[in-house]
């Protein structure tokens, strides 16, 4: 029975036509245009790497994508177990109407160019996201992305903050800045001045979200004036031979300027907590990023208490810390949970703790899922994955061991999937 | 089969009448007198709060039963999915017989007048307790609480010390010490032979615990004579202005001399791991606390060596601590691990933590569930939503997975419920 | 069907003979002589002190075996939910031809009988590894192990090196390294070069690995060449009375170098991490270690990145290390995901743990299984418990949620079961 169950809320979870609330799409490029766009996604490189596959072989300068997938697809046999893999063999069914299980050396070339016709179809783009049943996806948008060229509405511009809290140091990143502000940064306010500019061509083109990923061992706090434009002045002299605590100041002042411009403009503050990056350093594209687990919401108390107009819809990189979410959105009216991120985005881990935040998060509180893509064709496999966990919750801890009816445990994952986004994000 | 096994070991642990080893009972006032009561109940305050309900609305100083809990229905919505909205639609199915899965504008005012005609009637108090199946309730009394006026078999007194912990350097707590104890405070003696007044006064009463809440990086050690006494001396003359060592050593000191005080009279020492008060400084009463979940059951290694002849029942906060709490009750003769408490006592937590401590810690050390409540009508809920998730857990891991009985199941199950309270607290 | 489904794949799963890559058996006594071989191991004795049995019924010195195990069964009642007791059932009947489900004051002479009946027979120790399904067994060998007088293929040796990295302040462990290297230690050279002897001896003799247990504030590290001499000849000169710093840099030298000696012989380096040592001071022999929970993979990152030539198979002790670990081998070529060590080897954590791992690092690079036994007749009911939850795993995660087929789920079953045991230590 629960195999039926699950099987029909799947079936009514499916139908509905969802935004995604976080990607990584190139608004100008937003649908693959060969086989290497897809296996070319992190997941696949780092996975095959890890398994074995050299960097060099992954990255040399100038391979053609098609030799590119004749290399992978080698390697691909050790994570034929992985979810990730799954993702590429549903897409593939699903999108280029592959019809084998595995991906082989014998079979990856009518993949190729099966995947290639498709790819080449006029209106791709629209195919996949309509098969896909999305509308419209966030994206993550450089500060100084001029936000043009590309419609809007489909794909919501979101301003990712990682470089300006970070990186502000690097001569390139603060001259990215004065352009994209037309600012002159000469100490705290002017800065202040830069990043309100930000704020305004973003809302203007209309953003939905200020955000960021931040390391374990963050814990924002307000910086004084006088601190802050000594520290900021330091740095624009020094760069990056700037000192540690001068780096650290201006990263909370700016860290605070942007959760304060959030409350101005009523923009959501997606915080994404806890990656370190660079870890393995001699890892493939992406696949350096690792974390401690041991970090914790106590870090954001004073954040959360003083910004109570700006909601933080938040994601934590390790299972472990879910629970603390789930408290966190539980007490404070400006937390919301959000999504199942990267290291977490696996079956066993979305479903313990999508069981929690369901079972004790205000429902208008929590955001299901995002997909996090670099290419249209992978909402579909994740969006799936997701949705499949979810009937399962659904089915099992709602109408199993809650006696709820079907109707309602639908209804509960219609808003989770989409209801909540929409009202959060206000789109 | 598992879904009519889970219901037959279900119906069996429900027939057995319980011990309710920990709430905050008032025993002048037990049971609810209107729904405020109900919906008043932190819970359903700081979710709606949570959810998006002004502060105000809910603590408006002499505000009406009657209008706050037509205040919260409306808030009620957004809070359907959790499981502490399901605790109230029990309690008002099965103690005031309301009839609906609901609780909304149309029909919150049937439930009202259900709830007060029943709670109304003679012998309210005994019937809950009847229908919840409870005999007994363990209470959490302030260290100078007369203790009379009840009675104390029904009722059992719990010595609750977190005042005398973390803040006898109020003037107001110290005179309430040296009034309880008719001791005047000049030194570690003295306050020494206070609290020995305390456990003297307990003891006589029918105290079977003594208890406290911790922060979770509390770490016991003992405090050599001369530094306690130092600092005692200190704290009494400069109170709340006494630097934080100061009061940190009196910490210890107090807290080293309950354990010893619980070896004396031999009273188990109930230890709650892990909350940080205040977090959320303008959340609701009672709405404000959380955690950080980074906490270790090794910081009590000291305390556990230090006192074998003293039980330490132990509940944690979060459900990432329980597998340290499976393994210390698995080696420390003197470590049970006590319930699910507060942020961990919803079903998908519950489940998890259950699990790990049924299979590894020896039956006898273990405390199955205890309600937290503080009106007697949360027992039947709490209690009945924990049997559930027992019954699961030994269909699924014990009947089935280990081809155990379904005797040999409700028998295990039994001794978690009831036999080790009577066991562990010699009730 | 599930559950028939879960118990053909077991079936399957059983088939297969194994090598079990981790374990405490001594070569020249590796199978019981007696009942008490059986209930002296540490998890029972350590189990029934917990549950107030007296050290000193233990572990009184010249204790018959016979009476010992009177004793320990008078005891095991409060067990008889645990695993561990499921493992002496198993054993007992499944190797004894015990009929009962319990062993109790009433039948416990006729298991001891047949017990003594059964290990008494010629080729016991044969009888046992044929009726287990194992034919050869990696040990834990002290590295002056001469490792002579027994079959090294079927007995694997493994170098134990905790001695060395933490003990090397003591004289006898000194001593004992000296002798065995037959070098004369006078500073970091020669300690380098006594090392290396062994390293020569161990792989002479078939080892496969080498393998340390860590404690969770460990964090490895390399020390330049002037500071690791002044460190080990201070600690030569001063012995277990050189200050902390020095023993420390001793550590940190030592297992560094280790590290490149598996890098240089090609041997797999084993990690166990987390375990604090003689937390509970007063407990039986082998049931006085704890743990932190709060550790991080983080710490060994300098490790990784120093040392991509060599495998290092990772146990966690707690299971809330698991997601690390899962993405530290995700990402990490040269981590693997190793078993289910001493406190997470329980069914609930084996579970979570092991879907965890199957569903996200590559096949290739995670083992199941090891025994951690100290007498043969362990292997049987450990590795039969964790066949039953992979079996479980594979069943409700693979077969049904992800739409695998039977025949796919026991070949990933039967790789992490065996396969990547003999790819990974090749042998």
């Amino acid at each position: 029975m629960s195999s039926s169950l699950r099987s029909r809320i799947y079936t009514e979870l499916d139908r509905l036509t969802l935004i995604d609330p976080h990607s990584h799409i190139n608004p100008h490029a937003p649908a693959s245009t060969s086989l290497a766009d897809i296996l070319g996604y992190h997941y696949y490189t780092e996975l095959a790497h890890s398994a074995g596959m050299a960097k060099a072989a992954i990255e040399e300068p100038g391979l053609d994508p098609k030799e590119k997938v004749r290399r992978l697809v080698e390697q691909l046999g050790p994570l034929e177990n992985t979810i990730q893999y799954s993702w590429l063999i549903e897409t593939s069914q699903r999108l280029f109407g592959f019809t084998e299980k595995r991906v082989t050396a014998d079979n990856w070339e009518t993949l190729y160019d099966l995947a290639a016709a498709k790819m080449a179809e006029p209106g791709w783009e629209d195919k996949v996201l309509s098969e896909s049943n999305i509308e419209s996806v966030f994206l993550t948008n450089d500060f100084d992305d001029p936000l043009e060229g590309f419609d809007t509405t489909r794909y919501i511009p979101c301003l990712r903050t990682d470089d300006l809290v970070f990186h502000l140091a690097k001569p390139e990143v603060r001259e990215r800045l004065e352009r994209a502000s037309s600012t002159s940064l000469t100490g705290a306010a002017s800065l202040h001045a830069a990043i309100g500019v930000l704020f305004e061509r973003f809302t203007s083109r209309g953003a939905k979200a200020c955000a960021i990923s931040l390391p374990p061992d963050f814990s924002p706090e307000p910086v004084d004036q006088a601190t802050a434009e000594t520290a900021v002045q330091r740095m624009l002299r020094e760069g990056i031979t700037a000192d540690d605590e001068t780096r650290r100041v201006v990263s909370h002042f700016v860290f605070w300027t942007l959760a304060q411009f959030c409350a101005d403009v009523r923009l959501p503050f997606d915080l994404m907590i806890g990656v370190n990056r660079g870890v393995y350093a001699d890892g493939v594209y992406q696949g350096q990023d690792l974390y401690d687990s041991r970090v914790s919401l106590i870090q954001y108390r004073r954040l959360f208490n003083a910004f109570p107009q700006v909601t933080f819809p938040i994601s934590v990189l390790a299972s472990v810390t879910n629970q603390e979410l789930v408290s966190y959105a539980w007490i404070f009216p400006n937390v919301v949970a959000n999504g199942h991120w990267w290291y977490s985005n696996t079956p066993s881990y979305i479903e313990h703790d999508a069981a929690g935040r369901l079972e004790a998060i205000p429902q208008t509180k929590q955001i299901g899922y995002y997909s996090d893509m670099y290419k249209l064709e992978f909402a579909l496999p994740k969006f799936a994955m997701y949705k499949r966990i979810l009937a399962k919750v659904l089915a099992e801890r709602f109408v199993i061991d809650r006696d709820w009816s079907e109707e309602e445990a639908v209804t509960l994952g219609h808003r989770v999937l989409r209801g909540n986004v929409e009202a959060i994000f206000r789109v």
